[in-house]
């Protein structure tokens, strides 16, 4: 977006030229009420064709439904971020179902009860490790969509052990930056594949364990 | 988005033909990690160079500062929303500084606090009259963007009442479908046209009581 319509172009040309073996996920943290977020689903699951989508929590159920009504796609809902600021609200304790749960927990709650088609998974940062596998023991069955590995700080060998099931799995890890921005200029190509490849090595060393 | 490329090039050329003095906010409902949010910015504030933007607020502090950056900018975190689903979290109690407060009115309390440049304001539904009037007695100087009358079914009169501080001010009542979809064909131009005279008569009739 912030190069405009070329923006859209690259973006669609980069899904494109990705085979279709590999999984994309866009993570476009949608939010919006249902014919605006009807519309955004259409975008990134039918046009540019993604096997996954991040969508925010914040508006309820009926801005995630257009989303989640693709039950062959994968609708991951923010639940606990990595960023920072992520206690300003993800943090503050309510009162659910006669409760005290965090709000995080109150999503995740709700994701799992709206997971009629099995298509839906947790955003939970690897900054966040604590809750990383508090909600792993309670929500054994979902995928989750872990960033925050390398520019943001956290750790893999926790992540693994925190954040998949007891076979290793249902852990969908992340690295943006740390991969895209490993080189820059005309060894950017050369440099992110290095990257990505010394991280897929790393995650099958501590995935060896199960 | 749903149109592709297309779809911001039409974007870009409509704020191109909106004269300059009139106020177009974005309601693009942003909200990602601060180098994400800081590219949406410029995006939406620069390249279309829009007045306001909305923003979402799950992500917390970190995610809405690039925006709220833009000091000549207004910025309307997204608080009390119009649509069905928005009881899902926005009505959690929470406990907030030692008081119960429904998640909405904690939204709406930090929004407050970031408020330093005085470029903050608050999206309430026009379907959310209780809580549009209690949030107008607490925040008497935010601006509060409201959508869902029209299509949605908010009532214009109460909205008035209720959004507006005493001097009938500080209230940016919005419709889209009532007057994008009021005619079709070759009709969609007067149609609109006359929706929203239509529309901003009842407003100015309802405020001639301040």
């Amino acid at each position: 977006e912030a190069l405009g319509k070329q923006g859209w172009e690259i973006l669609s040309e980069t899904c494109e030229l990705i085979p279709r073996e590999l999984i994309t996920i866009a993570d476009a943290k949608r939010g919006d009420i249902g014919n605006t977020s009807k519309a955004y689903a259409r975008a990134i699951l039918d046009e540019l064709d993604c096997d996954g989508v991040t969508v925010s929590p914040y508006l309820g159920y009926d801005s995630l439904e257009p989303f989640i009504e693709y039950q062959d796609k994968g609708i991951f809902i923010l639940c606990r971020t990595s960023n920072q600021g992520s206690t300003d609200f993800q943090m503050l304790k309510t009162e659910y179902l006669g409760q005290k749960r965090f709000l995080y927990e109150v999503v995740a709650d709700k994701a799992s009860l709206w997971n009629r088609y099995e298509n839906i998974g947790l955003v939970v940062g690897a900054t966040q490790q604590e809750e990383l596998k508090k909600l792993r023991l309670s929500y054994p069955k979902l995928p989750f969509l872990i960033p925050g590995i390398g520019a943001q700080g956290g750790d893999l060998k926790a992540t693994i052990e925190n954040g998949t099931n007891p076979n290793g799995e249902l852990a969908i890890i992340c690295a943006s930056r740390g991969i895209l921005y490993a080189r820059s200029g005309s060894e950017f190509a050369q440099g992110a594949a290095e990257a990505a490849e010394q991280m897929r090595d790393a995650i099958n060393h501590y995935r060896k364990r199960f």
